[in-house]
């Protein structure tokens, strides 16, 4: 009998905000692993005998690596197991929830990826800035701030995407940001506005917001850290009377 | 005393995808006010003597007006009632949850946004298609494929969006679908990968894969009907793994 392999989104780091399904999961997995980002709270609805295995995914690459996660997920699915790899926001939003659940079912064994909150998604609820709004924005992009180096080329041509959507979101930006900034600036001007949300739904979340002129000297002066989603563009106008009514 | 009105994200359809927190804020609502694509079966948490209030929001315009709805967020909460808005998806993608939560802090009522797993993330995750992926996609953009006639202009320029992000999402987009996706095709040929997640995570969840060109033909034999996402890209190449292996 070989058990089953279920890649989670855990959302974006407040308990809360996994799925109701995603926590039921995690309740009935006789394995769990776990990544930085996901919200380790929820590990307290494991059923007594769970094995938890951390998997880290730091900046800088502590913890497994991907090809150990890969091995664990089978090793212990083929005993028949029912394992959940439990990953912070959407596994298919820059989560490689792909690659692990292909490589599962290369090994013959049963995958369902399970969706979540991603982190962009949290950081528009919290900081008052809507991703479209009438007559304000009717698309918006995500791009990776981390260049993939596997791609050979530049992977992200920021200043067209720019140029093309309403609304930009950037993940995974916080160590070049003040050149990612720059580079939308260059497109946008340096009046526009932007958010930086860092730790989104977390309780030590942070929120700055202003022109991106504002935002750059931020990022100069260090102030922008992982995990920090970025938001730029018209609807941010928004915030002020959203962050009004939080009470 | 003034209520609270909590504008919550349900999810994408299936029950089970709504976040703990905003199921656990439909049990403690007095009113819950909800549209037509929210998952309805997560009413039957509320608490007795909630009124419920179905909104509609069905295309061509059945059920409340959204000034309506907006009048009835502030009624109930200016009682001291906690109100609940349920909606489809994320509030804050194509939701009008900033709309909403604008209007009820104008009157002086708190809100607070709930995010949700919006359709596109659930449309990805049960057609086996993910939005980024490393050496395929380090990008997406999410538009609309409705025209805003708000915004007095072609809102959306879908041609130089498909030459700037590598993954495109469109929603609520089937009404247009062929003219969309010959759009598309224009800038990345008729032998792009697509596929068409309609009412995605629910029962009758269908999913149309293939080139653009097959896509086309279907939209034009009417194949294609909300609530639908269409999704175009490299990482469509994924979905036959992807999709063995669920079992």
């Amino acid at each position: 009998m070989r058990g089953k392999v279920y890649i989670v989104g855990g959302g974006p780091g407040d308990p809360g905000l996994i799925t109701v399904k995603g926590l039921k999961l995690i309740g009935e997995a006789d394995v769990i692993v776990y990544d930085r980002l996901a919200p380790h709270e929820v590990l307290s609805e494991a059923k007594a005998g769970a094995i938890k295995i951390y998997a880290g995914k730091e900046p800088g690459g502590r913890g497994l690596s991907q090809e150990e996660i890969n091995r664990i997920l089978v090793e212990y699915a083929s005993r028949g197991l029912t394992v959940v790899r439990l990953k912070g926001g959407d596994p298919l939003v820059l989560g490689r929830g792909e690659e692990e659940c292909a490589f599962v079912i290369e090994h013959g064994i049963e995958c369902e990826i399970i969706p979540g909150v991603s982190s962009f998604l949290a950081a528009a609820a919290s900081s008052g800035v809507p991703l479209t709004s009438r007559g304000l924005s009717s698309s918006f992009a995500v791009v990776t701030g981390m260049e993939d180096p596997s791609k050979g080329f530049k992977s992200v041509d920021l200043a067209k995407i720019a140029s093309s959507v309403d609304t930009i979101v950037i993940l995974m930006g916080a160590s070049r940001s003040a050149e990612i900034l720059r580079e939308v600036a260059g497109v946008r001007g340096y009046e526009e506005l932007g958010v930086v949300v860092m730790r989104a739904s977390m309780p030590d979340e942070k929120v700055l917001a202003g022109k991106l002129s504002d935002l750059i000297e931020a990022a100069e002066r260090g102030e922008i850290v992982n995990p920090a989603v970025i938001i730029i563009g018209k609807t941010v106008r928004f915030r002020e009377v959203l962050k009004a009514g939080k009470g």
